[in-house]
C-alpha cells in the first residue's frame, strides 16, 4: 500500500496542462483559434492553446491566464471540456492536458490583437494537422458543443438581445452544421415559453417583416424545457 | 515566454489523482461507494476510492486499476466526468484529481470483496461528510449521471435483458429520485422505436401481467431521439 502514501508522490513525473478550445461564430460558420507551436517538439505546428498549468494555480484561472498570454483574448468563459490522458499523447513526457472551450461571437474580439500573437481562425470543416492529439480534443469539444446546443440554451449569447427566428435557425444552422426544416423548427420554437415574441418586427429582410423575439431566462429557469 | 518552454516543467510540482465514483443500483435505490481514508490528512475520514496516477500510466488505466487496488471491483466501464483544480483542495499540497464514474447493479458485485477492502456502500440521500471536496464531486456527478439518464439510454445496462415497463419506470423514479407520471412516462416510452415489445409477459406481479420489453441497440443507433 506504500504508493498510497506520500512518499508516492516522488515517483510521480507528470506534467499537467491546459488547452482551450476556443470557438469562434462568424458570417453563420463555425471556425477554430490556433496558434502556431512556437517550442519543439513539433515547433512550427498548429496547436490549440495551451500551455503548463502553474504551481498552486486553479485551474480554472489557468486556462483563462494562458488564452490571455497567446491569444490576447480575454473575459471569456470557458467550461471544462475533458482530461485526455493517454501517457504517450505528448513524445516529450508524460502530460495529460485538460481542455477547456468557450463559444465567442468573432466580431467582439479585435482581429489585431490575435494577429499580434500569431493565432489564427480556421473553418472547423477545413481544419489543419495539429500536434500531438489537438485533433481529437477539437472533434470531442465539436461533438459535445452541438449535443449542448441542442439541450441547453447556450446558443442565445452570440444573438443581439433581441432577434427574429430566421436569425436563430441561421444560427444552429451554422453551429450544427446541417439544414433544420423551417416548420419543425418553428414548432419546437413555439414550445419554448420562456422565448418570448415582442410586438416589434424587423422590416429590413422582408415587406412583410419578421417579430423580434428575446431569451428569458428567469422563464427558463422555471420552465428548463430546452430541446432542439 | 519562458514558461512555455520545457524549464518550465522543473517549476511545476502538481500532483495528479484519479477519484472513482460507483453508484450502487439497488431495491430501486442509488447507493454510492466510499472507503475509509487510510493516511494523513483527514485519516478515517470516509473517500471516495482514489490514488495518485503513475508514471507512464494512460488515465484509463489509472482509473481502472485504483478501483480494484482499493475495492476489489474490476471489470467496470467508467466515464470521465471532470477534473477538480483548486490548487488548495487538497491541503497536503497542489493535487489535480480527476474523476470517474460508473454505474452498477450492486447484486452483480461480491459484497465481501468490498467489504474486506473496508469499503462501504451509502444511500445517496444520506451520505456522510467526506474529505476534501469529495462531496462537490459526487454532487456534480449526480447531476450529470441524471442528465444522462434523460438524455441517453444508459440505464438498460441496469436491467435484465427483457423488462417490463414498471420495472423501467422503477428503475427512472430510482435514479432520479423523483415520481415519474405514469401516463407521461408510457407516452415517451411508445416513441422509442428501438424499445421492442416481446410477445412475453411477466405474470407475477398481476394476473393481467405485463409484456416485456427488450432494448436494441442497433435500433437506437438508426434512431437516437432518446428523451425522457
Amino acid at each position: 500500500m506504500s504508493i498510497y502514501h506520500k512518499e508516492y508522490r516522488e515517483l510521480q513525473q507528470i506534467k499537467l496542462a491546459v488547452d482551450c478550445i476556443i470557438f469562434g461564430f462568424n458570417n453563420n460558420k463555425l471556425e477554430l483559434l490556433l496558434i502556431r507551436r512556437g517550442f519543439e517538439p513539433e515547433i512550427g505546428k498548429w496547436s490549440l492553446i495551451g500551455s503548463f498549468v502553474g504551481k498552486n494555480e486553479d485551474l480554472d484561472n489557468a486556462a483563462n491566464r494562458i488564452l490571455y498570454d497567446l491569444s490576447g483574448l480575454e473575459n471569456i468563459y470557458m467550461e471544462q471540456v475533458k482530461a485526455f490522458g493517454n501517457a504517450k499523447r505528448d513524445p516529450s513526457g508524460h502530460v495529460v492536458s485538460i481542455t477547456y472551450s468557450a463559444m465567442v461571437l468573432k466580431s467582439k474580439y479585435c482581429e489585431e490583437k490575435i494577429n499580434q500573437h500569431d493565432a489564427n481562425w480556421f473553418p472547423i470543416d477545413d481544419l489543419p494537422e495539429m500536434v500531438f492529439d489537438h485533433n481529437d480534443m477539437v472533434d470531442c469539444a465539436i461533438s459535445r458543443l452541438r449535443r449542448r446546443v441542442r439541450n441547453f440554451p447556450i446558443a442565445f449569447n452570440l444573438l443581439p438581445q433581441k432577434f427574429t427566428l430566421p436569425q436563430l435557425q441561421s444560427l444552429y444552422e451554422g453551429i450544427l452544421n446541417e439544414p433544420i426544416d423551417k416548420r419543425n423548427f418553428r414548432r419546437k420554437v413555439a414550445q419554448m415559453e420562456y422565448l418570448v415574441k415582442l410586438e416589434e418586427k424587423d422590416m429590413s429582410e422582408s415587406r412583410k417583416g419578421a417579430y423580434y423575439y428575446r431569451f428569458d431566462e428567469d422563464l427558463y429557469k422555471l420552465k428548463q424545457n430546452f430541446n432542439l
